[in-house]
């Protein structure tokens, strides 16, 4: 990132998105059957996104991931993440989820970053106050997006994006050495 | 991919095969087998070819799958992609599979597109109207083609081929904002 | 690969020998439980290098699997491909395997080709006609290696070595021919 | 890399600690469910990885290690690996960890040397007398290093580290060589 994110829209921010295929996964599915018939289904979670996750909540920042897919590994992860609100619909509307979120939050369209890869993000992405693009995403999303990771989606993207966000809100560096302090008495 | 698919060849298209290994999946099989002995088979599918497939439906064209070995990996992922046409052979003979389908479809081969990897591909590609690589096919492959992407298989091969063959009709931006508008109300 | 494999090695060969991990797979083990306790373990093996072992096989040469480390994966990968010799032994101490291989199969040490890629495969790969490398192998084994491919293990490093061992022979057009006719017809 | 590790350093390590997520494995965890509600988690270990730990071993030297997240995979992988001493903490505290280990080993902190990658490596990182980085550790744990590997965490970069650890010890070769006489007779 050579560009930082602009601070006066990151001040704003008290709620971030997530999107899941391609951002909190690098867009791959593994898919198959075992032996007696038992469909298996696994994604690629990145482990370092975990602790940018972390250090957005110890910033006060709400957390959320909203995904056009249904997936039993999204819900998983969410629960790993600690992250309460995981939305999924299976048709990629994901304009009403966040339409919902945001009420049950209190968080207007400029207090909200969203994080994404793909065409089904784009009406939300040009609704909120932080559109945000994976390295990986399509044409049309990054057009769209204020500002893009260096790192592909399962592969630190997050991690980035809530360090690059935390950075140009000021709070990184007192947010890593609390989490360090904690960890080294 | 620099030049963009003939439109004169692209308009007339009614039939896309797709090959499934190297192709919807990157060409790798992650096999192995639990404790207790049950034997499981996964593959690695990329989600955003989901909306390209999705989107050349929406275009009237059919899409279906011929692949040269069978794996339940392929079905589950044809069910999530709404492909009814789902062929698969293990001694990897698609030419008469492929005559079977087009048939059925009441299609000729200079309508039918075929997005395709290895030698085993050769019969087929020879004979339709449109024939495609991905960017990791072989040699051979590559030499019969009229178009090759620049995504590996299982990387967004076939989402980068189905905007390419939907730009080359002149439709993708019909039918994004279509796909858009559909999911920002 | 920029130089050829020597034609006059080439044309000895008898008995090809994969090694397993980071030859016909990439090198990694997927390894977990399920919720219950169940342990599974995946590798990642290439489809293209089946073929390459097909076409081995019809120019009458053996094909052989000899592994340093014992894997469900890797057995039934060689049930896959065909081939009945498979050795797995979890000391790693390849070369009895390989003596006791070559008696059954009345081969002698010029008639063998071996790919591979780490320390343990050295005292093998000193004896053999014909000792190859992957791309990824250690600089021991590439320093003992008489040819090397460009392509890494599990991406196509066996189909590589195949191509390579039968164009040396003057066989591989040949073969492609009758594998293609044989589908296209 | 360019510059070996001091030899100083090196012949001073008693104790190796390995961290899991990014050092061991390539930092992702591949996450889902079967149909009938199992929970699946896998992780990406490097099998040229086990060679290097099992090179430590001969050479005296002991190895732990120490995981910020509790998974049985890595419980699974230690066990492959030899490795009794395998400690997991779900909040990331590793500092008492590595300090009970180090009282049973009656180790000093001149005598340990650390791979690590993230943000919780620090507070033991910043201790050790051998502080090592894999070449994805974010920036934080790359200045506190006095070695960095060039492999990738699942890559190898254990091995490299082994590699390079021994190496400047003036152990390398005669550990190689003794490995491959046992195998070469």
């Amino acid at each position: 990132m050579t560009e930082p994110i602009p601070a006066e829209l990151a001040r704003r921010i008290k709620l971030v998105i997530l999107d899941v295929d391609g951002v909190l996964t690098d867009g791959a599915v593994h898919l198959g059957q075992t032996q007696s018939g038992e469909v298996v289904e696994l994604k690629r979670f990145d482990i370092t996104d975990g602790l940018g996750v972390k250090l957005l909540m110890k910033a006060g920042i709400h957390v959320a991931i909203v995904s056009g897919r249904e997936s039993a590994a999204t819900a998983l992860r969410a629960r790993e993440l600690g992250i309460t609100d995981c939305y999924q619909d299976a048709s990629a509307r994901k304009l009403p989820l966040v339409e919902t979120l945001m009420q049950r939050k209190g968080a207007t369209w400029s207090e909200v970053a969203y994080l994404a890869d793909d065409l089904a993000d784009l009406p939300v992405l040009e609704r909120v106050g932080l559109p945000a693009a994976v390295a990986n995403a399509v044409a049309e999303v990054r057009a769209c997006a204020v500002w893009t990771t260096n790192r592909q989606g399962g592969h630190g993207a997050v991690r980035e994006f809530a360090e690059g966000l935390l950075r140009a809100r000021g709070e990184w560096d007192r947010l890593v050495k609390e989490y360090r302090d904690a960890r080294g008495s």
